[in-house]
């Protein structure tokens, strides 16, 4: 199944994408957040959708997508998973993943504006595999490490550097500013992707192309993540992780290149479907 | 007032510590949660008990208590915020305020035990004051951030110094387990305490006193935190900021001194009351 959320902002409604197109299921009467994911929603959603799909109304094109999955309890986020992109900003492969967190304010729709903070001059993209838990995993081994997953969504880390990297210390103060976390358009539930760590994802500014990677060239791919974060920390149902993004970014560039405002920003991962966001400034 | 939520682990009731003791209010039919700050819930609820106090139950002494507030949508903690700190950890004094997250999964309430993790050797205590935020805050200006504070609570930042420092990069790693966040017994609203900035707060170990301090030490005070932090992420109603420990952590220490099953630790701020928990091994 690929899940939307629909509407306007905080209304957001549930709904399914099918190949006869998108479809309110807000009658199924959940959201997708923690409590759908631990109760098996999944499995129960797919079986009331094969009995009400005939009911469900129609999503008009063009309505707006929220993020996809309701406000989890974390965003974590592994830094430098891939080896050119540590190379591009010159830091050292690192020896276990880096893990930092990032605000939950920070997410909306896919298709949202990015608003670029007061006293920001770096703002950059990062296109992200996200990993959608589907139940409470902690010290979970590695080879069952799948079975805690629910599903994937494409996201775009936005990072302001100078907040980030010459502020003091620690990641998450540039990570976490309203809208740098959006999310969608869908989860796709795990069973729609054959192997997670084999999907092309790629990331243009202004129509030039940015990022081009794929998540084979992970140092720690997705089982490895799940498994070693439950070591360290309880991860429940609908908690977000973002893997790490390929070489591209701004940061990584010479000269740098950061977000202004009337950039358009185009990201895709295989299977996870595309989304757009135009910078625009803090008004 | 003094809000405590009390009962088993999950299922918690909304109370109120008054001089003659603690008292149910669950007939208020609201959690100390996101929603109620929002929605002026300290003021609410003071003219409810004003009125029923005669009908609520007391609570018998020996009840467990819980975390006084609901989950948060995040756990900011303030790093090396006490010069003294700073200087045994061999860390410069920070120019700006270090920030990073801590898992809220890692809460429990102020006399649950501490599990130590496992293969934690370097587990390690920080009495601090914690900043329960009233109402949704960007941008705020110094001068003003009070007015988006809803009240203060004693916490214990427990620490895994190994997995904090020794296993790559950021500092979230070690914060994050579960029960490294014991919070109360109490949140005591901002009119009861007159100076925040102005607050003895002390750990023992085993009855021996570690720490010693007073918010008075602190680098960054409770209302340049606020703003500061405002500049960078929105602030949520019921969001928790951990302000820093001062000197006398094991990792400070020399030889450094790790926690270990069967320790008792005691900790207590002015008028945020007192909390105590037993260290035991993972099962």
């Amino acid at each position: 199944m690929k899940l939307i959320r629909f509407g306007l902002p905080g209304e957001e409604k549930a709904g399914l994408v099918t190949d006869a197109g998108m479809f309110d299921v807000s009658a199924f009467g959940e959201d997708y957040g923690e409590k759908f994911f631990a109760t098996n929603g999944l499995t129960r959603l797919a079986a009331w959708f094969a009995q009400h799909a005939g009911e469900c109304p129609q999503v008009p094109a063009g309505t707006r997508l929220g993020a996809p999955i309701q406000r989890p309890s974390k965003i974590i986020c592994i830094g430098l998973n891939y080896a050119d992109h540590a190379r591009e900003t010159n830091a050292a492969i690192p020896a276990e993943p880096i893990v930092f967190f990032k605000s939950t304010t920070a997410l909306v729709g896919p298709n949202d504006n990015l608003v670029i903070p007061r006293n920001s001059e770096k703002t950059d993209w990062e296109v992200e595999l996200v990993v959608v838990i589907g139940k409470k995993a902690t010290y979970v081994e590695e080879k069952d490490a799948l079975d805690y997953v629910a599903g994937y969504c494409l996201h775009n880390d936005y990072s302001e550097r100078a907040f980030q990297i010459e502020r003091g210390g620690q990641w998450v103060k540039g990570k976490s500013c309203d809208t740098f976390a959006p999310l969608g358009p869908w989860m796709a539930t795990k069973d729609e992707i054959a192997d997670v760590n084999n999907l092309r994802l790629w990331l243009t500014v202004n129509g030039q192309k940015m990022q081009d990677g794929n998540t084979s060239n992970f140092i720690f791919n997705v089982q490895y993540v799940v498994s070693y974060l439950s070591q360290f920390m309880t991860l429940l149902p609908g908690d977000m992780i973002s893997t790490g993004t390929p070489a591209g970014v701004g940061l990584g560039m010479n000269p740098q290149v950061y977000l202004k405002a009337g950039d358009v920003i185009e990201l895709g991962i295989d299977g996870l479907g595309t989304s757009k966001q135009t910078a625009v400034a803090y008004k």
